[in-house]
């Protein structure tokens, strides 16, 4: 166990601000207002987290001009009064065996233009659809990618130690025993030093040994790793709310030639990616940054993925590092940067870190050695 | 730990098998097909779970006389491969920086009908109704809601399993110490029994005492459990890959003749609801069959939620036992009856047990007693 300290928690002033910039943002992008349903969302803006997502409609409403108000089943009202941010809202609730959607739009504006959440249901948004015929819907990722994307000094704080504790857990792991264990029983003792380092969720605990490495989205499996192996181990989760993601590639025993060489092409493809990050530049440069590298060296057509996605009370969400995206960085961004090379059937390299953005350009808050690490 | 048998896994047969099922299902209900996106959907037609649900896209499309097509992203591909239905379908790929919804459109006919999972996300169904603006959608459970509600043989096998699982960790609790511990504690006692019986997934343990009790929706505290105090146990999840879900209240010591009132109320309107399961009978007849009882006793205010949910991949599905819901019951639907009367500020009941429907009537999957049990 280790000793760690709790961050204070977001208050209702807090959840307040934050709704009252989304809904002048909202209108600086010509829409009526933002729609939110449960996820992190909704936790962004009220800190309520229902019990479960389910098919009852949960939505929380944000106009300009107006105070924000959230419509909830009556039976999950108390739990949505007990929410940190409940005080700065209007709450409203429906009843089983009521239309949820006739409740639900009486809090919208008839013609009105919504962006509303990425993974609200489908149910719910063709619910809407049908009892508000005359508005229109967008998804929020399309019309404000940037709704959570600049952290504030509390969440910077949270995602630094987040990233801290992941990288206390690599060091753990790559002292520990590789040859001769299955990556099953690796990746257990990742999540399990996870949340020794104070992560209350564990997202993904990834290790692809050899062949299983050349496939970027393998979690783990039973294969015995040996001697000679490349080891892919991408691991995150959440902590005090915030999350953590890193990827290291080690190797058991000594590396070929070749070996070295790929993992030398991704870790300058990282390098070369994070120098790139400077307030105003766009999005899909750092993606270019980082594959322009990789093409150079002969191995294009091995990098199948982005280099990256934005980190927060999720450990996958905008801003995105991608061909064809324009958003430009600003100061509070937080994302990763992990570049892979994939050679199917042999073996795959990736490298990744979390990275923010500061007035001065580019920084990391995973900071474990990028050198390729024999383990035993 | 005990000792328990894993069942057969699924073939790709039984995924093609009930692909065709549900196309036939969809031309029948004048759709053009039926559009699945990750989740118990997409378990259910093939078996297949991406690592996480995230804005990329995977999408399987169901039409009459065609076979089975999906969409994943690239990276994706392996797994998706290695799926036990992958056999029974034609697989596409989309690529990071290319347009996912165009890609997937391609697998789908201009001015088409189509019904789409419930839970996809919300980005997706507007990203599709953007590129192919001449077709229509519609909610899964709106056009198809029974689409995964009749089991066969092999799902009950599982439902059963799992009720049976429930039970036995629920005699476990039973006999342990309530007063003077926290209803945290117990809620992690029944986390464990769970696992300790075959669960691989815990959905919820509520464990609501006294007042607590009184909020249908609270899941467990800090509070410290009392000599005198009633509480609600309802805790369920998955093994096997299929679900649990069962209530029983319990009281720490001698119970008040109101308290036990409000008990044998419940306990007759959950009996009054199951008797009136058969074949035939609209959902919303046994909603109404447990709510007459409550009525008839004066509670009826203070029932305020539907009696029971479908079962299965989930544990939260059609059929809704509700009013308003004229579906017919069919031999092989599985779901919950669930009664309970909640007063304010002082405890609450509920009684619930899975249900499955049969020619000749209701079977429970739980069979602990239903009288008012004391505890320590």
């Amino acid at each position: 166990m280790s000793v760690e300290t709790s961050p204070v928690p977001f208050t209702a002033e807090d959840f307040a601000q934050r709704m009252a910039r989304a809904a002048e943002q909202a209108e600086a992008a010509g829409l009526t207002g933002i729609l939110v349903t449960p996820g992190p969302d909704l936790l962004y803006f009220t800190g309520y987290q229902p019990i479960a997502i389910t098919e009852r409609i949960t939505l929380l409403a944000l106009h300009g001009g107006r105070s924000p108000s959230m419509i909830v089943p009556v039976l999950e009202r108390p739990d949505a009064e007990a929410a940190r941010g409940a005080p700065a809202l209007t709450l409203a609730d429906w009843t089983d065996g009521s239309d949820p959607y006739a409740a639900t739009t009486a809090l919208l504006e008839q013609g009105g233009r919504y962006a509303i959440s990425d993974s609200a249901w489908a149910m719910h948004v063709l619910g809407l659809q049908e009892a508000l015929p005359d508005s229109t819907y967008v998804s929020m990722t399309s019309t404000l990618p940037m709704l959570r994307a600049i952290k504030d000094a509390d969440e910077l704080e949270r995602l630094a130690a987040a990233g801290a504790a992941a990288d206390a857990s690599f060091e753990q792991i790559a002292k520990g025993q590789f040859a001769g264990r299955r990556e099953s029983e690796v990746a257990a003792d990742l999540a399990r030093f996870l949340r020794t380092h104070g992560h209350s969720e564990i997202d993904f605990t990834v290790v692809g040994s050899g062949p299983n490495g050349a496939n970027p989205h393998h979690e783990y499996g039973e294969r015995m790793i040996e001697e000679g192996d490349m080891v892919v181990l991408d691991f995150g989760g959440i902590k005090d709310g915030y999350g953590s993601d890193t990827t290291r590639t080690v190797h058991v025993g000594e590396p070929t030639d070749e070996e070295r060489e790929v993992h030398e092409v991704v870790r300058l493809a990282q390098q070369t990616a994070f120098e790139a990050v400077q307030p105003g530049v766009e999005c899909q440069v750092i993606d270019r940054a980082a594959r322009k590298v990789i093409d150079d060296a002969g191995y294009g057509e091995y990098f199948i993925h982005r280099t990256g996605h934005g980190i927060g009370l999720t450990t996958h969400e905008p801003p995105y590092m991608i061909e064809g995206d324009t958003n430009e960085l600003e100061p509070g961004m937080c994302f990763s940067i992990e570049p892979g090379v994939y050679l199917s059937g042999r073996f795959g390299v990736r490298i990744e870190d979390i990275v923010t953005v500061t007035a001065e350009g580019g920084q990391r808050f995973n900071n474990t050695r990028h050198e390729l690490q024999i383990v035993a």
